[in-house]
């Protein structure tokens, strides 16, 4: 049979990984989807770089559009990334019939109910294990390893740039904006790295995931998304100190409703800080690596661990699904998994929880000033607002503040209380004259 | 689209996992599959005790052949386990047109490459997801996921039974024979453990892993196989002073040949008990749990991790066997994922390497007398031999044999070397009149 013809709009860091790896690779892939998969064709507004890159044998040209009219051309690959021309380039694919494979997560997490509608009805696939966590065959182990599962959450270290930044505050015990420079200095964080240290990206990841586990159309825009930027290194300190790692998580879960407590049924999305057992496999995930632990009513908890982002990791994605399509191309669509895991005509309504309404439990620390009764009064407010206290730490005023200070850090960890009630009780407490900067609070899971 | 019919053969502790939770997550399942997925006929040898677990709307019979003669029937599960009669009904199911999903690693890692010719001959699917680290869903990574990737090892905690005894070693300073009874007790260990405790059962599923990660037919017979019954609370505790843990892996590697060094090509299959650093996650995976790290060329490092025994974890991944089967069934059979990873008439004659051939590196412990000139003697064979020592531990005679203990322990981590040739070493070093007892050897690996 003759090779499946491939374009490829965007030749960066993804993309000549994957033209790398499927020239080093080629007999290993053929030899397992049982017919060659080639590069044919390739669209990138630096022609001569990308001839460079990929040889006289291949066809480039600047106009993407080049690509997706050419009737050769079985699969397009879209590594262009963002929400511009690369949602126009991907919708001309499908409308074109070509299959699309795509790592451009922030596209699907805004964009991915019209294009996976558009991609069902012209009939062919879009393909994008790229888009989550590099390497790591999380989408497919979600959509297909495990189908026998109601999925009850997800958690995942999904954003490598924050996880190695953490890694390195907790290392070194430097605050963030050192670290920052640094990662930024070995390429770990971009120059603008906004989207990455604001929690912005993982959203973009944890907003697919979520929608796969729960049968939900992808809805970015209900995430509650907070960073790192805020966390400095004593929190990271006082939380080994209670046996637990500092980690940004997008974390995902389905929340049954109690009538009892006045929760509803819905389903969680949120991106923040997050207290987790240092016992935990998942704390232990260091540096710019990645993992996602899900958790399924009958398989309990499974985690999957890799590298998240780099040009042949995330290559190893986008050719896995070059090789699923080659499968299953000339198959009708019935025999193919749903993009989003479940059938376009069996998702669920549950609705997306606001920030407000999510139960979890608190980290809490508070510079007061060290005088007696202050303690009491801050406690006084939890058990009004009927938030129950799991262990607290005082330090020493000299150990905080050098000797003769007249502040000290108030730890407290909270057992679960809905958001909304920890709010108020913030408000109250930041106003207590006792208590002299802004309360840092950082939600808490223990992931079991 | 009337639901997919499923016969079961044999209802135990799988078998009622999988009806149980097809039953519990029936909506959610058909909301994936597009099609309802039913176990409407079970044979088991206790009629009365298996009706009474499926109720009375689904035919019980004692004949798994009433099964598999059943038109209505499309797919059969075979749970029944061993070589004997599940061959024969594995057999007789394909030939009777069924597609199979089986946990049974010990048959395909047996029998495999005559089950998978009479399969493909007969157009049907032998699916078998359940038959490696249960729940974990790494046979798809393996066969799905990682396509792009020339697989370089794996290494895996795939018997649960072995992580908990050596776990609780560890944890409590006990020796084998105490922990094997206390597993016993919980549940965690057979009445007769031989299969886990000897390592039979891990190497049934690192034979597997290893055919459809190199592409080679399935050779149990060519594993190497060492248990974990000699193993002391002295060498894990020594092991973790060196920055070790002991976990007993299933480990396959495709070794590049070495003209220079005299080593052709091959593929590495075996168990036994392992060093391995105690920084790597997978040297942090306790109690009854599993992983398996899997290593590219362009993915690196991913690890999965999950119960790899239970109920329903086991039943997780039968039904997600039987979802990937109902997608597929109607579909020709160039659509579907080949059994080992690759095209049947594609697969690698690479030989197995015997275990004399293997090349790792060594954790020696020798108990020997407390005088002068035994550690010249022994470094000298092994300086004769060409192997290096890496890091050297000696014990105060009296902190091993207590006050005034005229023997002591010598604990020698090497480099690199051929098996074969670590055995002469071990010979020679046996033979010195110092040398007061059977040496202990326990391989290492870095996995990095």
């Amino acid at each position: 049979m003759k090779p499946i013809q491939v374009g490829l709009l965007g030749i960066g860091v993804v993309g000549s990984g994957t033209f790398n790896v499927l020239q080093r690779n080629q007999e290993e892939i053929k030899r397992r989807a049982g017919r060659g998969i080639d590069i044919t064709m390739v669209a990138d507004l630096n022609v001569a770089r990308a001839q460079a890159l990929v040889g006289p044998g291949v066809t480039v040209v600047s106009d993407a559009r080049a690509v997706i009219a050419n009737p050769d051309i079985d699969i397009v690959i879209e590594l262009i990334g963002g929400y511009g021309i690369a949602k126009t380039l991907v919708l001309e694919a499908i409308a074109a019939g070509k299959h699309v494979v795509t790592a451009n997560k922030a596209l699907l997490a805004v964009h991915g109910t019209e294009i996976f509608a558009a991609a069902s009805a012209k009939g062919v696939m879009v393909a994008f294990e790229a888009a989550v966590a590099g390497g790591i065959p999380i989408i497919k182990a979600l959509r297909e390893g495990l189908t026998a599962n109601r999925i009850q959450w997800i958690a995942g270290i999904i954003n490598g740039t924050t996880n190695f930044i953490l890694s390195e505050m907790r290392d070194k015990g430097l605050d963030f904006a050192v670290v920052l420079k640094e990662a930024q200095r070995l390429g770990y964080a971009e120059a603008d790295p906004t989207f990455d240290i604001e929690g912005v990206d993982a959203a973009h990841k944890v907003t697919l995931m979520s929608a796969i586990a729960f049968g939900v159309p992808v809805q970015f825009d209900k995430a509650y998304i907070e960073g790192i930027t805020k966390l400095g290194a004593a929190d990271i300190k006082y939380a080994e100190q209670l046996g637990y790692r500092i980690k940004l998580l997008g974390i995902t879960k389905r929340r049954q409703g109690d009538a009892t407590k006045r929760q509803t049924d819905g389903i969680e999305l949120r991106v923040h800080p997050c207290l987790i057992p240092a016992k935990r496999l998942i704390a232990n995930v260091e540096g710019a690596m990645n993992a996602v632990v899900v958790q399924g009513d009958a398989v309990g908890t499974t985690l999957y661990y890799g590298k998240g982002a780099g040009s042949e990791p995330t290559a190893s994605a986008v050719i896995a699904d070059l090789v699923d399509i080659t499968r299953l191309h000339t198959a009708d669509a019935a025999h193919r998994v749903p993009h989003l895991a479940f059938q376009p005509n069996a998702m669920s309504k549950l609705p997306m929880l606001p920030m407000s309404e999510v139960v979890t439990s608190y980290y809490l620390r508070l510079r007061v000033a060290d005088e007696t009764g202050v303690l009491a009064k801050v406690t006084g407010i939890l058990a009004e607002a009927g938030i129950s206290i799991d262990a607290m730490l005082q330090r020493e005023a000299d150990e905080v503040g050098g000797e003769g200070s007249t502040q000290t850090d108030l730890i407290i960890l909270t057992h679960d209380c809905m958001e909304a009630r920890m709010n108020a009780a913030i408000a109250l407490m930041q106003a207590l004259p006792s208590v002299l900067e802004p309360i840092t609070r950082i939600r808490k899971e223990e992931l079991a």
